[in-house]
């Protein structure tokens, strides 16, 4: 059976070159990796006070994260880091306490750039999330 | 006259110990510097797709760091850097390109944790701004 790989993209612009590596990605994987693709748009901005009432579209998000058997992040940097659209989601995913989505989770990084500073900070730091 | 110190506090809940912290630093300030708390509550995802059309509320944002001769971060850390929340509202202040709002400014950052890994490594990492 095919091993689910959640592929979690960085960029929410339609024309983003990192969703277009994503789904490249999708088409080159071997028949047992299935690439998912997700676009962490519309995620509310993490506060602690809704978190005992989990909006939807997180659930489902955490959901998708849970039973995927791996994470791939395809992510711009911006700023010297990871998008704050990103950066929000993997906080939404280890809360609430004791209930992180990515626990135990094998995770990989990779992202695409137009400019001369490519994709290094992004792709060396990566997220942390427990 | 007095110096402007915006204060933008990293979390957004409303018992936040760090916008507590903020608080009692604008109290604390000498009559030289004059505190603003910000807090980037309702700061919409960056998406490169709007920011020909910028959102009042971040065009808001942009003037009030203009204006400011000073930033003070007062954030918390979630998984081992600044929250995603403050980190999309820096990617919005360094938009678009030639226009960022952080240049030349100068920055302090600090943070306040009832955890025992306080607030390291938002502190010493920082946001990069360009």
């Amino acid at each position: 059976m095919a091993r689910k790989v959640l592929t979690i993209i960085g960029s929410l612009r339609d024309g983003s070159t990192n969703k277009m590596l994503g789904n490249e990605a999708k088409l080159l994987a071997p028949k047992n990796l299935e690439l998912e693709i997700f676009i962490p748009k519309g995620i509310p901005e993490y506060n602690q006070d809704v978190e005992d009432n989990l909006p939807n579209i997180v659930q489902e998000m955490k959901d998708k994260i849970k039973s995927a058997d791996a994470i791939l992040f395809v992510t711009p940097e911006y700023n010297n880091s990871i998008p704050g659209v990103l950066k929000n989601a993997i906080d939404w995913g280890s809360r609430p306490p004791m209930q992180s989505a990515w626990s135990d989770k094998p995770v990989a990084i990779m992202g695409v750039s137009t400019g001369m500073g490519g994709d290094s900070v992004a792709s060396s730091l990566g997220p942390c999330a427990g």
